[in-house]
């Protein structure tokens, strides 16, 4: 929802330094998103290893999606189905790897 | 196995416009996954949509981990296993999708 922002966030760090206001931001952002899966995981077991392994898992996927889109770089035809089929396969391989445990 | 490879074919093109030579390089690179892609699912069914959207869903999922570890950003205490996680549950659910259709 927020591609600039995004961009700023981690886009830019290729160019120069992260500040120190960034990487807070960006801290705070990874932040909320271990507990959004703590919350989810609260409800159904999801992914392996910790709430903030898991989170990690989705933000890496996520992190490329996004900065691929953002550099125009994508050979699938429609990049928001890419990124939902994406998604979906990884949420669905989390489910399945949490059940094996 | 490339990281430097690697870096040079996406991260610089945060900096410089890619050259024709360096686009021809992504291109082959990616067609190369497509084959990798069609080889595995002429052995099971792996993923939703064509082999090059399924390859497209790897390579976003692939390059976010690797920029993130690249730029030194990541909150899991073991890169390795944080990648190796991500990428066991992505192909365990393209599994799961690609039985559920």
């Amino acid at each position: 929802d927020h591609p600039e922002h995004y961009r700023l966030m981690f886009e830019r760090m290729h160019e120069v330094e992260p500040t120190e206001q960034g990487m807070l931001e960006a801290f705070a952002s990874f932040d909320q998103l271990v507990g959004n899966v703590a919350a989810a995981r609260s409800l159904r077991p999801l992914g392996v290893g910790t709430d903030v392994e898991v989170a990690q898992q989705l933000w890496s996927a996520l992190h490329g999606a996004v900065s691929l889109e953002l550099l125009g770089i994508g050979f699938a035809d429609d990049p928001d189905e890419a990124f939902e089929a994406m998604l979906d396969a990884l949420l669905a391989g989390m489910q399945v790897g949490a059940r094996g445990r």
